[in-house]
């Protein structure tokens, strides 16, 4: 054979070559994940929700997906990345509470000792985030979570927390979204917190942003309506919280549920006792090199194994994300 | 002219009628509003928001729109259709609760005294209210719900609840839709008792509906997760409730809001207080033949002589449903 006719033929293969792989591209919304049985779980449950005409059918409207935000859709170690926010205001806070130098837990946290701050427990952490998310308006305290999340660094990743969020879950956002899900997050974080980025990183407006919540109040500031945060809890979004939440907030069950801990076990146990073609499923912390290990076996963490023992039993999907993960984050090479 | 020429010609002048009245339909979404200020008003509104490179433009995801139920896009005299649901409800529960016929506001209820039994004020309602919305899940709630508004009639128009919507607020819905907005319920009623129709009727899915809530708990029932009502208030979606709950479950300022009471004020100025092109209007109810005139000038009512003053010092139009609309209900002829 002549060099030309080989060149020819190359060229030819490689042409067909890139032009399948291009294919593969767009058919394969789910590139992150490997061909295992999560996968699967996720494309099969898709199509039979979408077949029209198919027994478990089930119309645009009411495809419902709601997904678990710390430990789901982003990362939530060494500490849920809210606090990490709380804790740097109390640092950009201290000049003008002189007080805080002698007053737990600001005292511990001032002088770089988180362990002693947040030995107060529950108490503690939430006066280190009253002090740092109310007595504002809803603008102020949008701006101060703009502000940090544009700069801030994950302390092991070197990153923005905006990176800090799984690529195989974005995948999975945008492939429910094309076929014709609509998609909510439903997180114990603060709602006013998450919704600072969620439009931008996941593709979620705030009006699918269901979180905790402080009370606010209306009232005339200069003459300009203002809402202020009063520092009082007006809802947990854990828990029980979480059905109670999607149904004040959504008003329909869910048919996706997305979670990695036990306080998702409501939520998926809600999502799973209505009728027709249900998908529920658990992200599973369970890789030590590129993420985090604090799954069931680690005795540690909120993925329990009365969660684990759960999941079996209800036949839930858990993903694990050392197997099921080819990449974790977008900026892994 | 010859006869056939006349007919031929007759055709043509049909046919030519047919198809402008038909393009006049397709390029006037606002068919039953009269050519005046306040028709004017929304489709110049909408024009400046929607033109791309203005610099009013606003992108699609901002166009929130909020509405408030009773009173602007339904009727709500005599009394608020979710009250007269209650007093059937207190008729039909009746056979359950013989204490009822010795214990207000019951006894005077079941004697057809509405009067009276309303008499108890604020207190008496909660009773009313609490008796027959709470202690049951939310799926018998709904259903209890779906089965009156299915055949329950308006006392004087002899209608069903749901054909008293207005047909022109109907086409706002549709025509604010079609321009890229999203559209929201925000009202003083149930959020659980509007969800039922809000969809079919006004095409406002159920996790765009805001309204009064009681608190929930979630519970197994005989193994399956149900959500209990409980006989306690959550949230009055009312006065400054409106841009509190407007906060809490869209997280964005409305650029569009319309009311027609004292109740809508707070929601009406949260509007106006953002930037850009806002749209702030009320539907006044001044047409006693065609509905019911209870407006500022009639000296009862929710639309007070205050609201009509911070109307005209605010700028917000004011909507005459005798002048502005030339139909009010689909069924009229």
């Amino acid at each position: 054979m002549k060099r030309t006719m080989i060149n020819r033929m190359m060229l030819v293969v490689c042409l067909f070559l890139l032009v399948f792989a291009q294919a593969y591209a767009q058919t394969d919304p789910l590139l992150s994940w490997n061909d295992a049985k999560a996968k699967q779980s996720i494309v099969d449950f898709v199509k039979r929700v979408s077949a029209k005409g198919g027994k478990e059918f089930v119309p645009p409207a009411e495809r419902i997906a709601v997904f678990d935000n710390d430990g789901t859709l982003w990362a939530e170690q060494p500490i849920y990345f809210q606090l990490a926010f709380a804790l740097d205001r109390v640092k950009a806070l201290a000049p003008q509470h002189p007080e805080w130098k002698e007053k737990e837990p600001f005292a511990s946290l001032l002088k770089g000792d988180l362990k002693g701050a947040l030995a107060g427990g529950e108490p503690a952490i939430f006066q280190i985030v009253m002090a740092t998310h109310a007595g504002m308006t809803t603008e102020e305290f949008e701006k101060n979570v703009r502000d940090w999340i544009a700069t801030a660094k994950h302390p092991k990743a070197g990153r923005l927390y905006t990176e800090m969020v799984y690529q195989p879950m974005l995948e999975l956002l945008r492939y429910l979204r094309a076929s014709g899900f609509k998609t909510f997050i439903v997180s114990g974080g603060g709602i006013d917190f998450m919704r600072v980025f969620s439009e931008r990183v996941y593709g979620i407006p705030p009006e699918q942003v269901i979180g905790s919540s402080g009370k606010l109040k209306f009232e005339l500031r200069d003459g300009k309506p203002v809402l202020v945060k009063l520092p009082e809890i007006d809802f947990i979004d854990d828990k029980s919280g979480k059905p109670e939440g999607i149904h004040l907030m959504i008003g329909r069950r869910p048919v996706a549920a997305f979670g990695n801990s036990i306080g998702d076990k409501q939520m998926l146990e809600y999502t799973q006792a209505g009728d027709g073609a249900r998908l529920m499923m658990l992200v599973h912390h369970d890789d030590d090199k590129r993420e985090y290990a604090y799954g069931a076996k680690s005795k540690v963490g909120t993925f329990t194994d009365a969660l684990m023992a759960q999941a079996k039993k209800y036949s839930w999907n858990v993903i694990s994300m050392k197997d099921d993960w080819k990449r974790i984050f977008a900026f892994e090479k």
